[in-house]
């Protein structure tokens, strides 16, 4: 893999020179500008020609880069992304999806969207259905994957209107996306086994990924405090020091904190804006697996046969086969 | 404190004499039949008559008893509340909060709506607002709440329209409702010390609530397989027992789970249907102490001082001035 660095040369140099793998890999190219974590999304949109965003962008537009990764302004990435990208023929609202860690180890789920619309009505969250089974498919090597819609409860009579509407499109639709729909799932199911994508507006999965976030941390927070409260709890802490390492290492969001943008002509992944280096290489990493698997191509088949939502029309279109049955990576 | 149990008296009476202390405080009250999880609210409103959860309610309409628990179908519970112990008058849709552990040992959080109703608009996400405010005040001795509006980004121009429409407004209303408004909060300030109360609607909350209870046992979960997962961190895990014990029961959400419904004329307190008897008795002791601070006629007055959303009315009524300064519970 190589890697185009966009941004401040004379920052980025004697910072790239000091590692001679990464020096061999990278070619730097100078953008005088950045875009800001208080820039509004519409103001880039007009005004961002000339930053290392806009660049990042143009490059897998242009054909040059298979994927972008980016820790920046999240409203303006999506803005620009959908301004140069474009949206897959067919879609309405491109979401953010991300990968968040179960019981399992190894097995991790996808939710979405996290926040690229506020809102999404039925049609939509059929498409997210469509789109996040495509990328547990291809980016977690689930061939049949099972897709949940976030809601209040189980019971078939709750939640709101879109949410009604939403459930009876996905039962009927589940198997022209390749998927089984398993119904309403609650809050305490996106950290479970038994789902493997939950299916939300931006809204509610803003809320939740943060939610979940703050828990993780301040559980931490509170077990530190616990393990150095006594001398007996520090000497405790200290024998278990390995396995609590593995703990951390299992639960530590830098380290899954890749979201991917679905839905555009091409790979876009937006890391956080406050992870280190462990944080960046997990969405390089990522960004690099979905490039490898011509996941842009299979998602727009995806998106395509999601469309008929209206019609009668079984397993329309060339789909993602997905590493269950795939081979040719291109099929 | 005294209390009447309302249920099946051939099943309760054993369980009841069974504790010398309880049988002497404990009036048990004959119905002959339940509310299940299964039965619609619509249903249980229609034919619910003779059920110890018609009972249990109707003994707070009646001022036989001063508050009401239960541990059974949310939505039921909700509606026979609504039409027993009808709405305060002003108030346009009741909310249940719920409490959340907080960084900082003995400082816990609200939250409301966490799903009495899955919508609200921005005069119902006020009067959340005060209703919350004056439950910190009375329930938690937090003299002058801070309340956030919970979001997706802090930044003013972020969010839905109901959401900037509230924002507006409780800026210029938290003088009359006694509290500090922080602005917008995200779902990592769940958890944190930077406000006192979160308000959402009941459809976000509902989702939160869950994903934190979700994120709370998987992580524990893992902790649990960590500490068994060598010899090393066993034996690590004995030395650190007591800590570990400290640390579960302050993250415990059988002690925190009181959820309360606000807005009615009455108190009533929902548990987790899953509660166990240290659950139940943390939702008892949160009855008794509302009702000992004669928690539903504060409450009705600072409805009341709400209700002048679009006047120029600052301070009005007489509200509940809280464990801050007051000394009598009735001023």
């Amino acid at each position: 893999m190589d890697a185009i660095l966009h941004g401040d040369e004379a920052a980025l140099r004697p910072l790239v020179a000091r590692h001679a793998t990464l020096s061999a890999r990278i070619t730097l190219r100078h953008a005088d500008r950045v875009v800001t974590m208080q820039d509004k999304p519409a103001q880039v949109m007009r005004h961002g020609q000339g930053t290392s965003m806009f660049a990042t962008i143009d490059a897998v537009k242009d054909g040059e880069a298979q994927a972008a990764v980016s820790c920046g302004n999240t409203g303006a990435l999506m803005a620009v992304s959908m301004l140069r990208l474009r949206k897959l023929p067919g879609l309405n609202r491109p979401a953010i999806a991300s990968l968040f860690p179960t019981p399992t180890p190894g097995k991790m789920n996808v939710m979405l969207d996290m926040g690229a619309d506020v809102k999404a009505d039925a049609g939509d969250l059929l498409q997210y259905a469509f789109m996040g089974a495509s990328y547990a498919r291809n980016g977690l090597a689930i061939a049949r994957p099972r897709v949940g819609l976030l809601n209040v409860g189980t019971e078939e009579h709750k939640g709101r209107a879109e949410l009604q509407e939403a459930h009876a499109l996905m039962g009927t639709r589940a198997e022209a996306g390749s998927f089984d729909y398993v119904g309403f799932v609650e809050g305490t199911d996106i950290l479970s086994d038994r789902v493997d994508v939950i299916v939300t507006d931006g809204f509610t999965g803003n809320v939740a990924l943060k939610a979940i976030e703050g828990t993780a941390r301040t559980v931490g927070d509170l077990l530190r405090q616990s393990l150095t409260s006594t001398l007996l709890a520090k000497l405790g802490a200290l024998l278990a020091k390995g396995a609590l390492g593995r703990l951390q290492r299992r639960i530590d969001p830098r380290r899954v904190n890749g979201g991917v943008f679905l839905g555009l002509n091409g790979t876009v992944v937006k890391s956080h804006g406050s992870a280190d280096a462990t944080g960046v290489a997990a969405a390089i990493g990522l960004a690099y697996q979905l490039a490898q698997a011509h996941f842009i191509e299979r998602l727009a088949a995806r998106v395509a046969s999601a469309e008929g939502a209206g019609q009668d029309q079984p397993g329309a279109g060339p789909g993602d086969t997905g590493t269950g049955t795939g081979s040719s990576p291109t099929e």
